[in-house]
């Protein structure tokens, strides 16, 4: 029995009991949510290591990073070491999407090493296994070779897996007709329409979408339903393609749901602010509520190396507006590979967001550590304001960087601080 | 006769010509929206090297970059760093906050090297000189001094002052009859709270407000009129206090349009994501239109050393939502002075959040940049998205940090760019 299946039953399976305290819910209702697909619990049946990860309605916005080898740069080790930033800094899930070097060996040891759930796209170890010879295209990879790679990364314990299933040749006429600047910009919907083309052919994903959700249903794998046609400029954005796709995936997550297998939405992309909020209701409404998974938005083209900054923004409007998880962008976005720092850059930006979203949905508990800061500010308790912040090694090394000669103080105002001459005002008033 | 009346009478002041010429719009509709209040043009008529600025309704959101020395960093030739640095990533205008050394004679220098629009808070310097003895304190401050700074700066060509006039009796009653957690945070707040409080006395800056507007009405100097009670914590947004101060600045901006001075209004703060809207059509309706500069809005209090990217999402949704002109937060907030590298991340934060905003709005032109960018992403041109990018160095920098084997595409995905793939793959089609 899948959890999904479970929660129906009116179980409450010990995933979800331990995903519930780690949110302050309760189980119940946490099940009753995974009932109705608002919300998933993430862990592969088959992973022995990972904390249980719930995703959804009502609940903390969490915050996913992506790592990984290219070809370019295939380090495991500095992979290895990404990782444990990106845990340190608060990462709730993380993805490998390697493409470089022992693609498997890389995974495992992630696996191992990862207590929160892992993400793959399996399509990319597929095509990086063909194409490593270079002689081969994308095109040149068969079914079998991308459902082989599926069976293995569910055995070995992913807990979920974004598949560009909506992808199909109506969409990609949709899509073509309705003229972009910037095409595809999703790798996995990039390689699918290749294909595609090449071969005159359906998508297979979508072909054979119910040999996927076995593979799911088999392991307890989260699918996560790619935006093979996110936009990827401003100009882009809320177009026929991306829409044609986002209603497909409204009918893979029914089916999906009929299985027993548990489903998030992945979403844009380059998005203007003004039409973010519009592109979350339209998600919910035609993915029938299931999470949503949201890459940025990013809310300006024009600039690259602050990436983390311009999707922060559009994140934080995306979770206020009901996206359920922020996958975090670096400073290396449409650059390089990210470093070490990237990853932390990129996660601290992605949990800002989240956060501020949280505070103006009311998520239980959020406000408190904003109020606790505050307190802290006031009393000019700066050990408690280091303690309190988001990356207190960052807030630690500026202060001691640049001390004030009055250490109640810092040395922005000096004594015409303003907590401080306020507090001194009121001196005797209590 | 001032900007104001010259534009009431129907005539188009050179300033206002050349302001109007920089951002692409009509001297005209310029002149008619200064007129009406919804506009400023910013420039003392005693200063031979500004260049004057229009900031408000439908044009390009505008960005200040804060700079200053502090009692524990009186180095002026850091201070004229941080300016060039402001202006080369590209400020609208410049606050000179010093307030230790020698502050006429830094006035000056940053005066006379820089070319766009100067802002102060007199009180500072009157604070700042009464206080370095280190006997006195700010209530030993006197009204004549604060308004000889006043005279002396709008004599020596400062473009606009921050003076918190607002704040009257029956604020700080308002302020204090609903509680805070973090009180008054704002510098000139605290000082004209803690004076007030210590002598028993009104605001000498709203008393005397019309000698103020006399100064301002000889030397062409914008009134920024300051919000001295503007929350420095999610908490304490949108309360009695602040909205008390707002009602009074709303009131202070008929009389500044009475005496045929310009206005601009400045706002919050710390606010939640859900806040922001309703604070910027508060400040709108009960300013009557005058251009709204805000600071921040910071929208969690938990990530000090991350304060720009906390500000850049509140500013974007505030920019979007009314505001004319985001004032920087840079990395540095809340914990000490700024140096030269938080000057640029601040500058650039704010102004990806005013350019966002911008696209959102519509402000003519503002999409060409974002779409001249997509196109060199889809012709795979890295030398045009270099030079297209709101921080050029920083591009160039990360790129050849981390070097592709095919330079065609980057170290992110190698031969596996969704560009490239997708671009391959409709090769033949046209």
């Amino acid at each position: 029995m899948t959890i999904l299946e479970a929660v129906r039953a009116g179980r409450v399976p010990d995933d979800v009991a331990a995903a519930a305290r780690s949110e302050g819910v309760e189980p119940e209702a946490l099940a009753a949510g995974i009932a109705r697909g608002d919300t998933i619990v993430c862990r592969n049946r088959d992973r022995a290591n990972a904390v249980p990860l719930a995703i959804g309605k009502g609940l903390r916005t969490k915050v996913n990073a992506n790592i990984g080898t290219s070809k370019d740069q295939m380090d495991p080790e500095l992979e290895l070491e990404k990782l444990r930033v990106a845990l340190q800094v608060g990462a709730d899930t993380v993805m490998d999407l390697s493409t470089g070097g022992p693609l498997a060996e890389i995974r495992r040891t992630i696996l191992a090493q990862c207590p929160v759930p892992v993400g793959t796209v399996p399509l990319y170890q597929a095509a990086a296994e063909v194409v490593a010879d270079g002689i081969r295209g994308v095109y040149d990879l068969t079914p079998e070779d991308v459902f082989r790679v599926i069976e293995e990364q569910a055995r070995e314990g992913v807990d979920f897996f974004t598949v560009h299933c909506g992808i199909t040749r109506d969409g990609v006429r949709a899509l073509e007709n309705h003229p972009r600047l910037l095409g595809v910009v999703s790798r996995g919907g990039a390689i699918t329409v290749s294909w595609m083309k090449r071969h005159g052919a359906e998508n297979p994903l979508f072909e054979q979408y119910d040999r996927l959700l076995e593979v799911c249903r088999e392991h307890e794998v989260v699918l996560s339903l790619g935006d093979g046609f996110r936009p990827g400029a401003q100009a882009d954005a809320t177009d026929r393609g991306q829409i044609h796709e986002l209603m497909v995936l409204g009918e893979l997550t029914q089916r999906a749901w009929a299985a027993g297998v548990q489903v998030m939405i992945e979403g844009p992309g380059h998005v203007p602010l003004d039409q973010i909020q519009a592109n979350m209701q339209l998600q919910k409404r035609l993915c029938h509520g299931a999470p949503f998974y949201v890459l940025g938005p990013l809310v300006t083209d024009v600039a690259p190396g602050y990436d983390h900054i311009t999707s922060a923004i559009g994140g934080a409007i995306a979770a206020m507006s009901g996206a359920d998880i922020l996958c975090y962008v670096t400073p290396s976005e449409h650059l390089c590979l990210p470093d070490v720092d990237d990853v932390r850059e990129g996660v601290i930006a992605a949990r800002i967001a989240g956060h501020a979203a949280d505070l103006a949905k009311g998520v239980p508990g959020a406000r408190d550590w904003d109020d606790a800061m505050s307190r802290a500010r006031a009393d000019l308790d700066w050990e408690k304001q280091i303690e309190l912040a988001m990356d207190p090694a960052r807030a630690r090394h500026r202060r001691e960087q640049s001390h004030p000669a009055n250490g109640e103080v810092c040395t922005m105002c000096g004594d015409l601080c303003a907590y401080k001459t306020y507090r001194d005002s009121r001196e005797g008033e209590k």
